[in-house]
Order: structure tokens, then C-alpha cells, then sequence
């Protein structure tokens, strides 16, 4: 669940003046999302998502993501736009946070994969990645490689609470992973949490991504890697490889990828699904009891991991 | 939070074919409530919440409370109105529950209540319970009167673990609300939860009233009694007697208290806050950690029950 700071309807009825959206119709907290405050909120203006940016967002890197989705609007990926203000400011104050009204997109994401997702999810990544090639402003990846090594050391000798041996295996994956990493490979802005969560389906058709707070400056093909790891499992841990295929082969007939790419991709796969095993130990050493987000299994990414370690190339079905 | 159940998009969909609603548009999982499953959906044919009925709801009783709201929607209640399926069911099945969609309500609840809302609360619940007087089936109220020693018999001694003495204190409490409990009051369909997340508002009028799962056949001025608990103190546990006068005022407008009714309202009081101290308190007692389920405290309602054991009828400004 996600509605961590409540809003007063004087305080919203005061907030939306800042803006030319009419006046309040209805407002209700959002289930989904974990990291932020989310409601929908409807106006005489029309339908919109308003987000209270919460502990986990440094505010300085707010106006990165605004400005990122406002890019990729504009350049034709549906994505939520941030709305302005009457003053031209898109992110505001509300209720002691920051706070963001963007556009509402139609759409279900699905609860259940099939493998005609996957195909639209991989055209729509590779447009996500040309489209963003010209959106200057960079954003450092702390959720990328050089961030795993601390992320292990916060959670440290309990990563044994949650399986006996689990802490020295992470340790020698992780170090093999990073003296594998591949170096010298396109970089761009990546979405870098492309759950199926995060992607809208309406009548067949991918209808929007979202959930942008993620996004950093970093390899493009370790987007795929996560998407690999989020689309492609069976809930009994088995790779799907026609779900990869579908996925790969739509991302590369949009933006074709070097050999050097795909030859890169079981290590970028072991370094995302290390990285959500990572957060999620972390998540679920540290969630306190009766807190309001459900803990999720770090252990299904050790599976994925595994798998990864040895896949080979010619596992992925491209 | 309360999305208890995950419903897949293929579910969905195949659950509105039985429907005349078009095809899906959009679908959130709400934050609000504690109960139930609620989604908001929207289809090609407009807006609607659907609900899955969780654990503490007996399948039974569900055709009492949609026949409960469509026969207050059919009289001018602005209340949620269930929609039947093209076989004229409204009580079905989705992803292994019973499963319902109603009518979306516009309108956004105060999360700080003002004395202008006291009025119009006031007022639709008298017009609440004018309405329902010809609903003939009756519900017995499973938290009214009677069901108060069995709960507090399930949260046993353990009651001082939230603090010490309480268990007696509510002992005894309790017995002298029960002596005194009064008998031969009106009787009809109360609301039995009309709290302020239950009561809509838009443009500063009462926009409609939501979840009606604890509703039942009691005594009329005991949902009153909810109220006056749940809309007239303030966050210090003080007793806003402005607030007070305005519900009570404007109730007797539409439907007027007798002198029985107004001499009963402390020891109706007494019981309603007795009857909420007592189900927050086994849920505190007995809510997992790790729960999606915000814990209430149960000890706000000991401030207020002690409040209403020293009042007097001319303690509510009536």
C-alpha cells in the first residue's frame, strides 16, 4: 500500500488553486506503489495522480525526474506528464513533502505475464531509451553497481537469518559479478524498475509506463536485464524463454543491439537480479513489524540468480 | 490499506463480460477501508468501485447489505448502488471471493472535520434512516449490545498488556452500560460505522455516504451515538459540543428525537464507544506484525467512553 502522508481536503482544496485544474471532484489514496504517497484525484479538469514525494526520494533529484517524463512525453512515450503550476513549477509542497500532480493514464498492468506483453514491453523500452538520448541532465545510478557492495555490507552477517550461508554466497557472487562487469557499453537513461507494475495493458496494447523515481544514467542493456529478471520467470522460478525472445527480439528491431550487448547480458541479468535481492534483504531485515508495505521475498531472486550464473548467452532465446 | 486479493486483468476481463459495462478502461487498487478489497475500475461505460469480500464478512449477509443499498439508492440516499449482471445477480464471484461492483460516488472525505459538516451529517443520517424504514428484511447487529461481553471474554486478560487496570476497568464498565442499556428505543437500519472516511463531501456539501458492511437492525438513536464519537471530538479528546449541536440540530429537523431518545444518548454513548475500544483492541491484540493493516488504538475510545460516563444529557448540546 502506498499512502503514507495523509491530506487534509482544505489542504488539497488550497494546493489545486496553484494550478488551472478546477476544482476537487474526488481523491483516493492508491494501493499500489511502495515508495511514495499516491492518490488519484479527479477534477473538474479531469483525472490526474498525485504523488507526496516520501523518505526514500532525495528531493534535489526531483526536478531530474519531472523533467525526464516531461521529455519523454513530449517525444511521444506515454508516460505520466508532471502538470505545472500557474507559476510554470511542476513540483510543489504539500501536506510537510514534496509533492507532483501528473496526468492519469488508462490501462491495467498485468497481474499475470503472458508472452503477448512481452513483445510490446521490449518495443516500448528501446523507445524509452532513444527517447531519452537527447535529455541532457544525468542522474548517478545509486542502485547500480558501485551501490551493491555498501548494500550488502548495510544488511551484513544477517543476510544469514534469512537462509544459513546466504551472506558468504552473495559475497562471492557479488565479487565475481563486478570483476565481470562490462565496461565501454552504451549508456543512456534507463527506467531501471520496469516491473509489470509499471507498464499499462488496454485492449492488447501497451498503453503506458510509469513510476519513473528509479530512473538513472546508466547501461541501457542492464534495462533489459531487469526486465529479463521482471517479465520472464515463471512463478515456480523456471526461465520462460518465448517470454525473452518476444521481448528481445521487439527491443532490438527498434533499437538493434551490438554483439557486444548481447554477449554482456548474463552478467548484467546476474547484477539485476543481485540488486533486488540486495534491496529487498535489506527491506525485509529492516521492515518493522506492523508497517504498512507488504515485505517481499528476497529469496526469489536468489533463484533468478542463480539461473543467470548459468544461463550463457544462447540462454535468453535471442 | 485494502487489497487483500489480487485479481488478474483476464479475470477481470472475464468477469465484465457477464456484465453490460463495456470493456475495461482502468483498475487501482484503494487504499482506504480495512475490511474488504476495493478497486477502482473504470470501463467504457463509466466508473465504479469493485469489492471483494474479505474474511470478516459472512457470505450470507451479503444480499441483506447490496438489497440495503439499492433500496436506500431507489429512495434518494446518495449510497453506493450495486450493479447487476445481465442475469439481474449483483452478488457474484471473482478470483475466490464474493465479489460485487457498485456505483462511484464523486465527492472526497474530511480528513479534518469542521463544525459545517456536522449539519448535513446530521441530516442524511435522519434521512438514512427515514429511508430504510421499509427495507423489510432485518440483519441482527453482531456488534450491538449483546456481542460486547463475548469480545471482551476474546481479548481476556490480556487487555492489561495495553494497560494495566484496563481489563477490570472495562469489566465493569461495561456491566453498567449493559444495566442501564435502555429498552423500547425506535428501531430500523442503522449505518453502525458512519465515521468521517464513510461520508463524502464536494463543494461543501454531503456528496454520499459509503460502506455499508456493518449496517444492521438496532436502535436508531445509537447510530447517532457512532457519530457523536466518531465526528465531535477533537484530536485532543476534548468533546466539540459546537459539532454536536449542529448533528443533533439538524437530525431532529428531518427526523425528531423523542425525550426517551434524547435521555438515552449518554448511555448510547457509552456503548458505542465501548463497542469500538472493544474491537480495536482485539485487533491490536491479535493484528500480525507485518500486517497491511494500520493498528487503531484502541485507548482513544477509553478517553472518550470516560467522557461519556460523566456527561449528562446536556452534555451534547441538544
Amino acid at each position: 500500500m502506498a499512502v503514507y502522508t495523509e491530506v487534509t481536503d482544505e489542504a488539497l482544496a488550497a494546493f489545486l488553486t496553484d494550478y488551472d485544474l478546477g476544482s476537487m471532484v474526488a481523491f483516493r489514496g492508491i494501493a499500489e506503489g511502495v515508495e511514495n504517497s499516491n492518490f488519484s484525484l479527479r477534477t473538474t479538469a479531469g483525472d490526474f495522480i498525485l504523488t507526496l514525494y516520501e523518505k526514500r526520494v532525495d528531493p534535489a533529484e526531483l526536478p531530474w525526474f519531472l523533467g525526464l517524463m516531461e521529455h519523454l512525453a513530449k517525444r511521444g512515450i506515454v508516460c505520466p506528464l508532471p502538470v505545472r503550476g500557474r507559476d510554470g513549477a511542476a513540483l510543489r509542497h504539500l501536506a510537510g513533502r514534496h509533492a507532483a500532480i501528473t496526468t492519469f493514464l488508462p490501462g491495467v498492468w498485468p497481474r499475470r505475464v503472458r508472452p503477448e506483453h512481452c513483445g510490446p514491453l521490449g518495443a516500448a523500452l528501446a523507445g524509452l531509451h532513444l527517447a531519452g538520448g537527447d535529455y541532457q541532465p544525468t542522474r548517478r545510478n545509486a542502485l547500480g553497481p558501485d551501490g551493491w557492495g555498501p548494500l550488502l555490507a548495510r544488511s551484513g552477517g544477517r543476510a544469514d537469518e534469512v537462509r544459513p550461508g546466504l551472506a558468504d554466497e552473495l559475497r562471492r557472487t557479488l565479487d565475481g559479478i563486478l570483476a565481470a562487469w562490462p565496461d565501454g557499453l552504451p549508456k543512456g537513461h534507463i527506467h531501471a524498475d520496469l516491473f509489470p507494475d509499471n507498464v499499462f495493458f488496454l485492449d492488447g496494447r501497451l498503453s503506458g509506463l510509469i513510476d519513473f523515481y528509479f530512473a538513472a544514467t546508466d547501461i541501457l542493456a542492464y534495462d533489459i536485464a531487469v526486465c529479463l529478471n521482471a517479465w520472464c520467470f515463471e512463478a515456480d522460478f523456471s526461465f520462460n524463454v518465448t517470454k525473452a525472445t518476444a521481448m528481445l527480439r521487439a527491443y532490438n528491431a527498434t533499437r538493434p543491439l551490438s554483439d557486444t550487448e548481447r554477449a554482456a547480458l548474463p552478467v548484467l541479468c546476474q547484477g539485476a537480479a543481485i540488486r533486488f535481492l540486495l534491496t529487498r534483504l535489506y527491506d525485509w531485515l529492516n521492515t518493522p513489524p506492523g508497517a504498512l508495505v507488504t515485505r517481499k521475498d528476497p529469496l526469489e531472486f536468489l533463484r533468478k540468480l542463480r539461473f543467470h550464473l548459468t544461463a550463457g548467452e544462447g540462454g535468453y532465446g535471442l
